[in-house]
C-alpha cells in the first residue's frame, strides 16, 4: 500500500475569501526547487534550514512582483506530510492566491486532491488512519465535546486500544496458525478451551468499546432534540431561555443551509440541536398537515424529545401517547413549565419556569442523563465516535463470535483460523494497517482541498 | 503622532470559515511572554530566534490540549508591524480558532481593531500611508491591472514622486520663511519671479500626476460598461462571447450581492463590469417602465456605453440620440453585429460577428482606447488610484495657484508663505508625514480585523 510520491502538490490551505493573509501549501520532493523558481529572496530554499521563515517576492514570468510573501520551509521528515514542504503566506486576496497557484502549476507542481496532504501524512506514517480521520473532525468541531472527541482520536487513544486488542488476537491466532503448519505431525500447540476463553475475553473488550459509541456519537455529532407541546405552553420562551443560558452557536460556515426551526446550543460543552416542532396532532388544514408530517419526522429522527406542558393546560396525555408511538419512553423528557404561577400533581422529569429560570438546571441534567447517561468519561478513555470504526469493530466481533461457534461445533482449526484472520483484519482496517484504495478514497474525499 | 504601543493585540488573520489551516496573529511587546503561557513546546518563545517555526500544543487552563499548532516567531523590528509578533497556525476550525483567541484574551492580550496591525506598521515606519492603503487594494484586487496598480503603490512609486514634489516645494518655501525671519533687516533672499517660476513648475508636475487618476481609477476599480441595443441584435450572444474570450471573474467573496444583469470580465488584465440593459426607450407597460429607468441609470453611471446594432435592423439613430442625451459621444462605442451575414454602409467603431468571433479584437481595442486611452504606462510610473490622494493633490495644487496669485497681486510674503505651507501639508497628508487621528481612523476602519 505504501508508495513514494514522486510528484509535488499544491493547494490553498486557508479558507477561501478575503482576509489579512492566506496560506498556500506545497509538498513533495520538488517543493524547494520549484518554489525557488518563482520566489526571490536573499538565498535559495534548497539551502536554508528547516522550520525557518523567509521574506521575499513571488515573481511571474515577466519578472513582475505578484506579491510580497513569507515562505516557511519544512524539511522531510519534519513536516505535516513527512515530505519536503513549503508554506507561502500571501496577502489574503483570492486573486493573488490564484495567480500564485497558477505560477506553481506552470513550474510543474500539481493541484492537490481533497485530503491529499493528510493522505501523504498517513502514507508516510506520520498519522494512522484514525488520526487522519480525526483531523477532519477537529476542523468540523463546533463545541468543546466535539473537539475533545476528535483530540482524543488525534492523540491516538482509540488507536492504542484497538492495537492492544489486535495484539491479543494475534497471540491466539498465531498459535492457531502454528498448529496448522504442523498439523501433519500431530503436535498440539493450542488448548482449544484456552483459546476459546481468550477469544471470549476479546469479544467482551470489543463490546465495551462498542458501548462507547452512543457517547462518542454525542461527542462528535451532538444531540438532536425535538421540542413538542401544545400552543401557549411556552415553547418559544423556553427555547430562548435555553439559548441564553447555554451558548448559542452561530455557524460561521458560508452557505450552510439551516433548518428554519433549528437552533444550536452548547450546554456543558455538548452540542444540542433544538428543533422547534409545529405540532404532531393530525390537522384538517392542508398546510398544517404538511407541518404535522415534518414535526413527526423531527420526533422520529430526534435523539431526545422534550415534551413541554404548563400548569394551566396540565399534562397532555393524548399528545404524550402520540409521542410514544414515535419514540421510546426513555428518550422522552417530560417538562412542566410556568411553575412560577402554579404546580401540577403529575410526575415530570423537570419542573421549570422559562420566565424566572427556576428548574432549568434540573432540565439540563435530564438532557444530559438521557443523552450520554452516566458514561464515566475521562480524557484518557478510548471512545468510538466514527461509524466506520464502529462497523469495523462489529465485523471484528462477529467473526470472533463465529470462531467461538466453530470451536463449539468442533470444526477443524482451518475454519477457526479464517475467522480469527478476518477479525484481525477488521481491526487492522480501523487504524489503517490493513487497507484498500477504496477505503482510503472514501475517507480522504471527505476532506477539503488543501488539507 | 507617533506612539509606542504598550498593549499586545490579537486577531484571526485568515478568512473565517472552515479550511485546512487558520492563522492567528499576535503583535506587541508581550507577544512572546503571553503566548508562552498557553503554548507548550520544547523551549520558550522568549528564547528562540526570529523567523523560526515551532511545533507544540496550545493548552487551556485545565491543561487540556486545544490544538496542535505551529508557532512562527518574529522579533522586533523584523516583523510586519515592527513589533515582536507571533503567528499561530492552527487546524482550520472556527471553533478552535475562537477557543485560542479566547485563551489569548484571558492572558492579557487585547482583540485588535480593524487594520490595527497595519496601523502599527505605519506608526513604526514600516510602511508610509500610501503603502498602508495599498495593502487593502492588494487584498481586494481581482484582476492583473488592479493588482499592478496596488503593487505600484506598495512598492512606493507614488510615495517617492510625492516626496520629490514636496522636496521641491520645501526648497521654495524655506527660502520664503528665511526671508520672513530677516524681514526687518531688509535683506532679500528670494527673487520673487524665480520663486513664481518654481511654483508654476510644481503646479505643472501636480497636474501631470492628477492626469494619471482616470487611468489609475481604471487600474483600481475597472470600467463600467453599459450594453445597449434593440432586441435581437445579439446582445446576449456578444456578452457570452466576451465572457468566453476574456476571463470571466467569479467572485469568491461570500455574501457579495451582485446585480442580476452584471458580469465581470478581465480583458488584457483590466476589469470590465458589463451591464446588460433591458432597453432605454420609453415604454407603456408599468413593469417595462421600471426597467427603462434602471437601464437609463446604468447608461448614465457607465464609463463606457457599448451600443449594439446588427446588419438586419441597421443603425438605430433614435436609440443613439437617446444615448447621447445621457452620455458624451467619446464614451460611446458603436458596434455592428452579425457581419458574417452582411454589412452596413454606416460608420461604426467596431464591426463584429458574435457568432464567428470576427472583429472581436477591434472591439477590445476600442474598449481599451476609450477607457484608458493612450496613457503610456510603465511599471515604474507613479499613478494616482486613490480618491484621497487625488483630493490632496488638488488641494496642494490649489494652494499653489493661490500663491502665484498672491505674488502677482503683490501681497506680502506672509500670505505667500501660508499658501506654500498649506500646499506642502496637503502633500504630506498623502504619505502620512502630516496626519491626524481622523485621517488615520478613516483609512484603517476600511481594513478587516486581522490585517
Amino acid at each position: 500500500m505504501y508508495h513514494f510520491n514522486e510528484d509535488t502538490i499544491t493547494a490553498l490551505a486557508t479558507p477561501s475569501g478575503v482576509g489579512a493573509i492566506s496560506v498556500i501549501r506545497v509538498s513533495g520532493p520538488d517543493s524547494f526547487s520549484t518554489v525557488d523558481k518563482i520566489f526571490q529572496f536573499s538565498s535559495r530554499l534548497c539551502e536554508v534550514s528547516s522550520h525557518t521563515i523567509h521574506y521575499g517576492k513571488i515573481i511571474d514570468k515577466k519578472n513582475e512582483t505578484v506579491d510580497d510573501v513569507l515562505v516557511s520551509v519544512f524539511r522531510n521528515p519534519n513536516s505535516y506530510t513527512g515530505e519536503d514542504s513549503v508554506e507561502i503566506s500571501t496577502h489574503g486576496s483570492p486573486y493573488v492566491t490564484q495567480r500564485i497557484v497558477e505560477l506553481l502549476l506552470a513550474v510543474g507542481v500539481r493541484l492537490a486532491e481533497p485530503g491529499e496532504f493528510t493522505r501523504r501524512a498517513f502514507m508516510n506514517g506520520k498519522l494512522d488512519l484514525v488520526q487522519a480521520e480525526a483531523v477532519v473532525d477537529i476542523i468540523n468541531s463546533s463545541t468543546e465535546a466535539s473537539l475533545r472527541g476528535a483530540r482524543n482520536q488525534l492523540d491516538g487513544i482509540l488507536s492504542a486500544r484497538v492495537d492492544e486488542l489486535r495484539e491479543m488476537l494475534v497471540n491466539v491466532s498465531s498459535l492457531m496458525e502454528l498448529e496448522l503448519d504442523f498439523a501433519e505431525e500431530d503436535l498440539e500447540f493450542v488448548n482449544l478451551q484456552d483459546a476459546r476463553n481468550r477469544i471470549e475475553k476479546i469479544i467482551e473488550e470489543l463490546e465495551l468499546l462498542l458501548e462507547t459509541y452512543s457517547f462518542g456519537k454525542v461527542l462528535r455529532d451532538g444531540v438532536n432534540v425535538a421540542i413538542v407541546g401544545k400552543p401557549n405552553v411556552g415553547k418559544s420562551s423556553l427555547l430562548n431561555f435555553i439559548l441564553k443560558e447555554g451558548r448559542a452557536i452561530v455557524s460561521e460556515i458560508p452557505g450552510t443551509t439551516r433548518d428554519v426551526i433549528r437552533e444550536d446550543v452548547s450546554i456543558d460543552g455538548v452540542l444540542y440541536r433544538l428543533f422547534d416542532t409545529a405540532g404532531i396532532r393530525l390537522a384538517e388544514d392542508e398546510i398544517e398537515k404538511e407541518g404535522v408530517i415534518r414535526s413527526r419526522k423531527a420526533v422520529s429522527d430526534a435523539d431526545l424529545v422534550l415534551f413541554i406542558n404548563d400548569v394551566e393546560s396540565k399534562f397532555s396525555q393524548d399528545t404524550y401517547d402520540e409521542i410514544l408511538q414515535l419514540k421510546e419512553k426513555s428518550r422522552v423528557v417530560t417538562v412542566l413549565n410556568k411553575v412560577d404561577i402554579g404546580d401540577d400533581s403529575a410526575e415530570y422529569d423537570a419542573k421549570i419556569s422559562a420566565k424566572t429560570g427556576k428548574g432549568i438546571d434540573s432540565l439540563f441534567s435530564e438532557l444530559k442523563n438521557k443523552s450520554i447517561g452516566s458514561f464515566n468519561y475521562s480524557e484518557r478513555s478510548a471512545v468510538v465516535t466514527n461509524i466506520r470504526h464502529r462497523d469495523a469493530l462489529i465485523k471484528s466481533r462477529d467473526h470472533l463470535v463465529e470462531a467461538v461457534r466453530s470451536i463449539d461445533d468442533k470444526m477443524t482449526q482451518e475454519f477457526i483460523a479464517v475467522d480469527l484472520r478476518n477479525s484481525e483484519s477488521a481491526l487492522g482496517e480501523i487504524i489503517g494497517k490493513v487497507t484498500t484504495d477504496d477505503i482510503l478514497n472514501n475517507i480522504f474525499e471527505r476532506f477539503c482541498i488543501g488539507k
